[in-house]
């Protein structure tokens, strides 16, 4: 028997800048990271949002980043560790604010873009998120690329941490993603991307950009929402979850599954 | 008998700029209100400064604002009454993630600068800011200006309210703040201060600008820290206060015995 | 013989934030306001807006905004008139790097949003806005609602002025913009558009809200990009304006022949 | 006979914060960098400024950044070329709208902190301030670390360059300056600043921090504003420049000198 969680990142919008197809998407996936107001998201987008997930019954997480609003968090910057552990702290409890004020859990953590991608690579930087997470609650299930450094910052703090994967970007054969500006990075054959999702979850195996094959374990599998095809790829990928006996569950039935 | 808390804003560095003296200020004080970010502070200040008020033992409450770095918070600005609810929102959830990283409570909730004075006259702003406080924790002490909406706001909501009053700022015959930027609207001889001090807490009364009585209730009193006089101030005050025997007590003591 | 400019506030992206279909709607007007960064816009998109603006032939302008990127610069705003005078020169500083660089000429200003709002019933910020723009370029032609106060103090500093229009936007009887909050005031019928704008080019006439027959003369129409049915509504206005012998005319075009 | 100017970094405070002694130091230096809103400064501030600079007759530059207000501009960022070269441009143009309002020339371009740095070690980086600075005017001095990649790029571009030295800073034995974070970095002995002052304008030799010998030329020597001796070192500096018959000229002199 397989499960897996659908993760996506949502509430992205801010002011009148609309950006996702959250309502949709909100229908196929099982778990959403949120955005904290710093790379992306406002308070009234952050309220909206929590509703939209509540309403349909989905785990809430925050989605912390580097505060970086004009690059979207895309942009790597260089803090202190205090400082990484600091801007984490703010957006959890600012998101935190909206769960609390909608009866609503806030239940994961999964840091976005540069600073995700640094902290899985530089155990300092995963540690300082790690940190955060665990002084602000340390029941929350901490996101990270499988095989990274985030997911060994987690295990060291005795975090619940979670394995990501990603079935339409290419790995390095060290198991980083390769860089979105990087041809080929990023899959748009949907045959393509099922099947690797399906060896990651069923084989634990992926092949990487220059033809290694890499071990690879996940608990969730990110849904790019900014894809245009978003819609089609995640219901495709549910009805091939379902051909192959793979069970779509939230990630604290996942992580209780695995304990 | 008689007895007043002493509160002032702090946290209101920024980055590399240091402003008020807070160091100093919180051996004086029984309550301090912090920056939540969109004034003034940042992640690093806002956990600084729960730590100096955590290390002496000062009540902790979030001082939220208009997002308005640039003018301080102190520029009147049109939200809706949903904006400010969720903008206040925000703010306690980010204040709170250091409170319970530090393993300290979150007391009360004071709003600053142009969004304290706009909900002191309308209605409407008051309970966006108290509904904010109800649904995020409705045992927060809500502090307002003496008399205000605020006050009515959060009464109507059922929350702990503090009256707060001003010895060193001179009031309108309604009982509002006179505008900063109008001559004779700060006070700044000590002696008139401890005055004014000492007749709103033993009578309950104030002499408006233009020299009406008001009735005036306070819970609480504020002191400037922007003021380079605030330390000399605030322990001439403290000594007037003993002469008065009237007791120093944190907010939560002097509710509860108003209660 | 009638002559009007078609302008357009264009370049309100921001990051990766897009809005409006600027490639589009260039094709269609003679004059582009262009955002300055403070409430869209960003270097890199203020650049590339310009490089459309050039390469369709089309006259450029400022068009700056209170310091409100989340509130998109709607929202009113309490600033000193020496604040809205810099931060306006602010604006027109930075857009004017982007002509210099390219090689084009800043042609106009166009106030945005609440800044234009409030400076067209406010004497003292349409002449904040006025001083800026003289203290720059005294050349440049200043543009405002027909008939308000930016008008006003555009002829008071002795600026070429240029009377903007909106046919798809309610009047009230003094000839100010109904707000958007309001039901009604965004006319969406496009024949009725059609009428309107015939109507205030050919008889310098409108209806209000309410029914009153108002004065208003106009050298420009504004053209919102962000209605989904700008392109369709610019062409029909097109045909609909060469059916009734009125030329489209770049602003430096329509003024010179006004005065 | 030797000559030097002596910038400064100066019009860094921002809304209600403070920082620096600009009125002071004014009275001592040839040369004001003035920032320009992206990591210091805002549009009060620098138009107060300009007008600073321009009553002490000091020659006036943009002082551009990282976009980073809560950083100083001292965190290390990566941006694309076009985005820094965009974000330059954006703030000379900005700047120069005050030079334009107060009919004051500007002069010279030295880039801020963690760009400064970037740039003086990474071709790229310096190339795309340099382009910037050449699109907007190429009349325009650009200032950049003696020996560096600043000056390299601003020579392939024909830009007059400036190479700048300081004297109460370290350097490697590759010329560059040694991070603030290092202790020993900065030179707090006010004799031994002088010294190697002298040493550097009139030998062209500095002593690094492991003690090797550099060669270094200079047109201009920074001035540290938010150092609290820093008028205390500046007219012990000009004491000693005059000892030593180094002239003290603006930097617009001094390049004319050169070439």
């Amino acid at each position: 028997m397989f499960a897996i969680d659908l993760n996506s990142d949502i509430g992205e919008s801010f002011g009148v800048y609309k950006i996702g197809s959250d309502e949709k998407l909100i229908n196929y996936i099982t778990s959403a990271n949120i955005a904290c107001g710093l790379h992306a998201g406002d308070p009234i987008v952050m309220n909206n949002t929590i509703l939209i997930a509540k309403n349909h019954n989905v785990s809430i997480g925050a989605h912390p980043s580097y505060p970086d609003l004009q690059g979207f968090g895309r942009r790597n910057m260089i803090l202190s560790v205090e400082e990484i552990e600091y801007f984490v702290l703010y957006q959890l409890g600012a998101l935190y604010a909206f769960c609390r004020s909608n009866n609503v859990e806030l239940k994961h953590v999964k840091a976005h873009g540069a600073l995700y991608n640094m902290a899985s690579k530089d155990i300092n930087i995963a540690i300082a998120v790690a940190n955060a997470v665990k002084k602000f609650d340390d029941k929350l299930i901490f996101v990270g690329l499988s095989n990274s450094k985030l997911i060994e910052a987690g295990e060291r703090f005795g975090l619940k941490t979670a394995r990501e994967i990603f079935a339409d970007r290419m790995y390095d054969e060290n198991g980083f993603l390769v860089s979105r500006k990087i041809s080929g990075s990023v899959i748009d054959n949907i045959d393509l991307v099922i099947e690797r999702a399906i060896n990651m979850i069923k084989y634990q195996k992926a092949t990487s950009i220059n033809g290694k094959i890499i071990n690879i374990k996940g608990d969730t599998i990110c849904i790019h929402g900014d894809n245009p095809k978003a819609k089609d790829l995640v219901e495709y990928l549910r009805e091939a979850f379902k051909r192959n006996n793979i069970d779509i569950l939230p990630l604290s039935e996942i992580i209780k599954w695995v304990f």
